[in-house]
């Protein structure tokens, strides 16, 4: 139970855009959540942005890269707001983990490995009556890619978000493991980036025996960070010449947006929730700030937006290819 | 001071093997042991085969998979034994992750990720007179691999060493990412095995802040196992649908080949030197076995042999020839 | 900004308590929160019971043992529900291990240990504007224990409530190790339980260097568990003759009553607000099932009671004069 | 085999020290190792001494306090040297953390916890053939304390050893929670230290599914150590105000008596038998030095002596004393 107001329940997204759209700008909804699977992100966001709602939107952000560009060029048209639920970058330390290579505390970025293993879908569970794993393994809901775009997305995500490059080539294995599965469940992509560093993204769903097990390591010339999301109140800090540092969620010693989405004192362990909840937050409070007619500052800033929907979805594209591929490298375009 | 006597302390090789072999049998060397840099492998290998000495030998076997191939023949004819000492096959948790395997614990291997990053080559350390790095940066010594043959084929043996499986094709990008430096330094690799898993090997030696961090998951369909050798007394048991198991060493649930390469009770770590350690024990073991002409056991004959020193130098040659290729795929061939 | 309804925010508890009181039935609150310093506790919680509210509130109950026993005969007379925010008991794997207990998994407990440290008091902070600080210290506002009541009743608390077992006696070693300080800031305790168990209790806020460092141990004659609060998603559960296991929140073979309070898939933590909202929740849910006349389930009514408040003043009170006698063992009375 | 000449093989120690006192000084034994139960090391010891030679011993060093007393006599009188063998303040992170104390880097010191579970003795072994279980639980062959004496000593030890304190006085209870057994099994124990600090010492062989957990966390005012030796190359450094730091074996940045007990490279354990090592090592060395009119080092007089032996006798009294007393107190008297 929610406690929604009866005659603002809708059944369908065209009728709650059209009803809300008629009413008074002060009474409205400020934003759209389209929570549904890939398929069908595309039409209710679309109608949003044409009738004047903000979106907040899961990712991928859409089917294809087409629709993609699409949107993006609403958002450009229309000044509105579109937030991609990238959760990860959500969590505290891993914007510890951005500033400190934002300030170029480590030197120079020479290798990123990211890694995305769950095992979840070990089993053909998609013949079980698993609805998750159903969508996810339908290439007519999911799209092109399977784990690649359920996950592989995120990894990729959070190597660009922690490391400020960009991917330029890539060459992918991608993998169906599971016999009978129409998706790649499994794949291991080496990365090239803008500054010439070299990566490795792997991610699989058929890792029996892992939960959710993302992980990432971002090597400077100086040294490195380690950040796992089932411990995501840690950061390895570790340098060349001196001990490991263990950086820890709530202390003061951080820098001041990864204070910004800390809700508790150090010891007191935040998860998923409040990483989600820190993407909405940042998003809101931005949205807020617009309406009043104020500047947003930069950490209200901070979530992912159109262009990182884009760069995804040709992240989806340009991975699919590779893996189609007899040659090794395979040109990231958006 | 070793207290070895001094007329059988040599300045050379050449002079220790013809003044042993000219010794009555029971008093010369079993074995010689050869712990020189890559170039300086094959000559004191092939003469105390010739003269009739069994071999221990440091990895990679030789400078050239030629070379290689020219030990393995020359073992053959005589009936000599040659050991490698590929150290980290020698941890007991290594060897009860094989054994688990080998008994079929986890169905079909789907995916390996073996991964062995270093830090201690983060700065040009060969041109600031550190002698280790010298050897093993220059291609006259350390031949035509620089981390992938140093530390990629530690990783490749103990991939193929636990999962029983050969890699039939691999797919290489090399780095030189210290500038100045003639060899690779790092490599990503996508990997195929002979039943058809996939796999990705990393290896790096500027992965800076790291220490000596080589680690391993195989993935089967029931479940998996992850082992890491800076905790090596323990093996990670995963399981589809039931808790994670933290094997231990020393503990009376082992395998019996386990078992016996544990020297203490449980809780009592071990580490590198006993690993090291179980590698000559086995060896040795095995070859007072065959002086008394018995049967070496299984337990015994555990130690990485000739075929393996020549499929590791095939390893360098195929990941050398992929780094330069624009072809995704090149065969692993011996 | 709460979005609370102007004519229902009261500038004090008595207000809140008349004005609400005549409300009609189903139009005013359900119950009272207090989160307070300790020595304003009794008084708004026993104004909300004698007016008909349920409470919920903040440990240490109440200033006083005395304080708390009038509070739970109140609730013992009114039949109201006071619900006590020891949180560290609302965490999932709490839960379990409870229910692995208490389904006699382990055999007979044999030992508990129970450790609680802190840093954040490691200076004289409540002389340098910390507001936290400064009430927890002064015996006004606290009540007779620093550190004990603090943490050590959470701590106390825990080990009551996954083992089921009663603290009987107990020797107190209380410390002020901080020069300067009103209270108790460090203690040790050795316990034992109505079973004949053997225990021990630390607790201190000047562990410099720690968080929030709560972990219990407890051990029967097949095995034990061990549960830290900075990574509360994972149990251990540890076995006499066969690999340790982990426990991982969200999983499928947890009992029905940690499920229960889980809220997200596997691998994806929960933590501290989640652990509190157990709490909240169980208790809500309880009240509404009373409301509309049901009665709870266990799952719901799984969260503590005055009578645990009681006990937790009792605590302190024995904890207190044990640190003051030069006998060893002080009973453990209520 | 260990290849010792067989006319110096003896059955007996009286043989031994009888035959090996009468060959020349440059031929004899330069020291006796005892690693008998305690009942059998005094009379050894003592005739050793009694002959000239040094002694290497296990601990606790004798069956009774009054037997310690006479063997630090003899070793004062002849000026012979005497190693106990308190293996775990051989490991080179244990030294790490004397260093730093000494150094002051952590202020006063305030609070010491020690904690040893094993649970090995969680059945009654000893009735099972085990004979390891039945000496150590045989009050005729063990002496007064049991768990206490076999591993109590070592926590006592390690903590002294790297706080540089003494412990003045102490509570204990003592449990035999296995029923039938003659000796104590588990034990807690509180402790008060020469300069003040507070400190608390658990000991327990019915911990069931731990293996050899000796654990130790020593706070000052400004941070603090973790060490635990099931990961022994690894030392916490926590502090105030800053990111807790993973000091590592094998470092460059490590004092330099820690490296002089350090074989490998970083990332390369070492355990148990390295650690064990390291003890025999610098008492060779020392007696090296003596024998060639050398003073030894610090770094070879890093090893324990006669008068810890000494008062981990009087440990054993005092702690067997308090468990046995009402009083809350009892001296630790030498």
């Amino acid at each position: 139970m929610l406690f929604l107001p009866e005659d603002r329940t809708y059944l369908n997204y065209e009728d709650m855009i059209k009803n809300e759209s008629q009413m008074p700008a002060d009474k409205r909804i400020d934003f759209v959540t389209i929570v549904t699977p890939n398929f069908a992100h595309f039409a209710p966001a679309m109608l949003a942005l044409e009738n004047g709602f903000n979106v907040v939107i899961e990712k991928p952000m859409t089917f294809t890269l087409d629709e993609a560009k699409q949107l993006q060029k609403k958002v450009e048209e229309t000044g509105l707001s579109l937030c991609l639920t990238h959760t990860y970058s959500g969590y505290p330390m891993v914007k510890q983990a951005k500033a400190m290579f934002a300030k170029g505390m480590f030197g120079k970025i020479r290798k990123i490995w990211v890694e995305y293993p769950q095992g979840w879908l070990s089993k053909l569970s998609e013949r079980e009556g698993n609805a998750q794993a159903a969508w996810r393994t339908d290439p007519k809901k999911s799209g092109k890619a399977g784990a690649m775009g359920d996950i592989g997305t995120h990894a990729w995500h959070l190597a660009e978000y922690i490391s400020g490059l960009k991917v330029t080539k890539l060459c992918a294995d991608l993998n169906v493991l599971v016999e009978g599965r129409a998706l790649d469940d499994d794949g291991n992509v080496l990365l090239k980036f803008d500054n010439g560093a070299a990566g490795c993204l792997m991610a699989s769903q058929v890792a029996a025996g892992d939960e959710n097990a993302l992980k990432i390591r971002v090597y400077g010339e100086l040294g490195s960070v380690e950040w796992a999301q089932h411990e995501p109140n840690t950061l390895l800090v570790k340098w060349l010449d001196k001990p490991t540092e263990i950086y820890r969620a709530g202390q003061a010693y951080l820098s001041d947006i990864t204070k910004a989405n800390c809700r508790t004192p150090g010891g007191h362990p935040e998860g998923y929730l409040e990483a989600f909840g820190n993407i909405y937050h940042n998003f809101a409070l931005s949205l807020m700030a617009k309406m009043n007619g104020e500047e947003p500052t930069a950490a209200m800033m901070d979530y992912p937006k159109v262009d990182e929907g884009v760069r995804g979805m040709a992240f989806i594209d340009a991975v699919v290819a590779s893996g189609q591929s007899d040659k090794k490298w395979t040109e990231f375009v958006v």
